[in-house]
């Protein structure tokens, strides 16, 4: 156990790909400006400080409803007066040539609004995922955007992350043998008084916000899309961080291979861990979807390793900034796109469809 | 990661009870004659090895219907002519007053008869798990050992296998906080031509077989019986090992405390493996019901560690093989009766049914 050969055979094209900058031929002019709207934690410490890394991305506007925000951070980043926008000032960003893509980063009942007015106000969109908190609303978003003629992506930033891409090329490569069972869990103690637990404003519990990890996983490592899904879903409605959304829901996803997912989420304990197991052996990380920090373990032939991967030169966040630029620029669409985004939301609506009727559903 | 210090709290009094011997005041005056009946491989190369190391226990008769194998294992275990016995005499047992137990390691659809004639017979029975194919064979059995006043136990090893009993005390003692969720995976790719893979011997696929370990130790770990099931059956028709029996099935129970149990069943792919987490961690073995080799993980305190336990004086064979004389002769019931495996043969009849049905089976 514990030597670091990579039992893989080697980083593949497919992930060096994605590892690299741009490339020559899809070479962008300039960097395009990011307007990021809503300033919380995961906009302030985790995009913000990213995008000073981009190489076709930059930081150009902030949106928010707090002005001592605005202050702030506009000082931080050098964000002149000009471009701070509030709530009710929003579509005026219509009017400013420096912002190219507005990323919304709000809670996920407010995606769909913000998202459709920067699309009229013509401009790109990169949205947090959950894309929305209904089929309805990612639909109206995917027609905003192709109405308007502007990209829309949503913000799955594994499929930048190169442990993940590595264990999705395990996967195809056929170093696994025949794929039989993905196992995903995710999860975290949801502290109580918090947006998530509201449904008004996150459209659900653990599934929308961290349960769309485990389901998202299961989707991009099979490389396959559901046919069936059963679920079950544990709430303990006596708990006052319950009284609108869902904590523990677990699924079994079926795949027309005959791969099975057996999928986890919770917001009572700690789960950040998936393994794809076939004849020959697995693949698995964990952590598998942190913001950093992964590991890879593989068996095969009956024989556990490590695989440890090259530090990128772009992280997976800088990586995800850059690829809508460049998306734009070389007129190709995101490879997590709006319909993305509607795929898991109508896997979501199927979840917790089968949980709350006690049965399988069939899916289209 | 790695150390070995045992950060559940050293072994405690109730895994430390199983390993010990006979306690002093319920000490057997003499060793109890077994008859294993059926000279396959695991009783061959597992049970009666292990019978030479026994406390209160010792191979007394053999029964089979191959007499190149009594000729063979008579020699080898020095059991007389007098003591073999092949399927058409095998009632006479009753007149051989050596035999005190019968050991049933037939096909699991010769359970029933077996062990039911050996109770007709006057002998207690230890019958290999499944117990049975049907509940309505293990209340058969469970009815025929009542009315001989005899005991009846069935072959649930891993009771008897030190990890697993710490695994079960880590759960019960709280060192995980509430749990959550269960995660068991059993499977192993199964070669054709087999009998397992014949309905009229096995009774099932995976299930019967290997699945019916992430089955029990749901049952065990949790230390619950479980209240709804929903599960998904995934079975390629067109390969000729499935003429009869199911390939791959996963469930899920929910129990009462709320915790659900994901479970994993395969003949197509090699998993031996389980997970138990809680609010503040986990515990995890793999190999978890192997013969030998278990190893112990545990994630408390977002610190990952292995445990390694002491070298019990007694194997998980040899403490199973002990325990029923001692429950003969100190008049106690088996922790593994015939009780435990009707439980599990009604969750198995469940499993079947919710994977059948498309929908959550809600249990008695």
């Amino acid at each position: 156990m514990g030597t670091r050969r990579d039992v893989l055979g080697g980083i593949g094209a497919g992930v060096l790909a994605m590892l690299g900058g741009s490339t020559a031929q899809a070479a962008p002019k300039r960097k395009l400006g990011y307007a990021v709207v809503g300033l919380g934690y995961y906009a302030t410490r985790q995009i913000m400080p990213n995008l000073k890394d981009c190489e076709f991305a930059e930081l150009k506007a902030l949106v928010s409803g707090t002005p001592a925000k605005l202050e702030k951070y506009g000082a931080e980043y050098g964000i002149p007066k000009s471009h701070w926008y509030d709530y009710q000032n929003y579509d005026r960003i219509r009017d400013n040539p420096d912002i190219d893509i507005v990323y919304v980063v709000l809670p996920n009942a407010m995606h769909a609004e913000y998202s459709i007015r920067a699309s009229q106000a013509g401009k790109h969109v990169l949205c947090e995922k959950p894309m929305a908190v209904s089929v309805a609303e990612c639909q109206a978003m995917i027609a905003a955007a192709k109405k308007a003629g502007k990209k829309l992506m949503i913000g799955y930033r594994c499929h930048f992350e190169p442990y993940n891409l590595k264990a999705i090329e395990a996967v195809k490569s056929g170093a696994l043998g025949k794929p039989t069972l993905i196992f995903a869990e995710h999860g975290f103690y949801a502290s109580p008084n918090q947006w998530r637990l509201d449904k008004a404003l996150s459209g659900g519990g653990s599934m929308m916000d961290i349960g769309i990890y485990s389901l998202n996983a299961a989707r991009y490592l099979s490389g396959e899309e559901p046919v069936e899904v059963s679920a079950m879903e544990v709430t303990d409605r006596s708990d006052p961080r319950f009284k609108t959304v869902e904590d523990r829901i677990d699924w079994q996803f079926r795949f027309p291979s005959g791969l099975i997912a057996d999928c986890v989420s919770s917001y009572s304990s700690n789960h950040n861990h998936y393994r794809v197991t076939g004849r020959k052996g697995w693949v698995e990380l964990e952590p598998a979807t942190n913001y950093e920090g992964q590991e890879m373990w593989t068996r095969l032939d009956g024989k556990r390793e490590q695989v440890v991967l090259p530090k990128p030169a772009k992280n997976q966040f800088v990586r995800q900034l850059d690829h809508l630029p460049e998306c734009i620029m070389s007129g190709r669409e995101p490879i997590v796109s709006g319909e993305e985004g509607l795929r898991d939301m109508r896997l979501i609506e199927a979840v917790y469809r089968a949980a709350r009727e006690h049965r399988a559903i069939t899916l289209a």
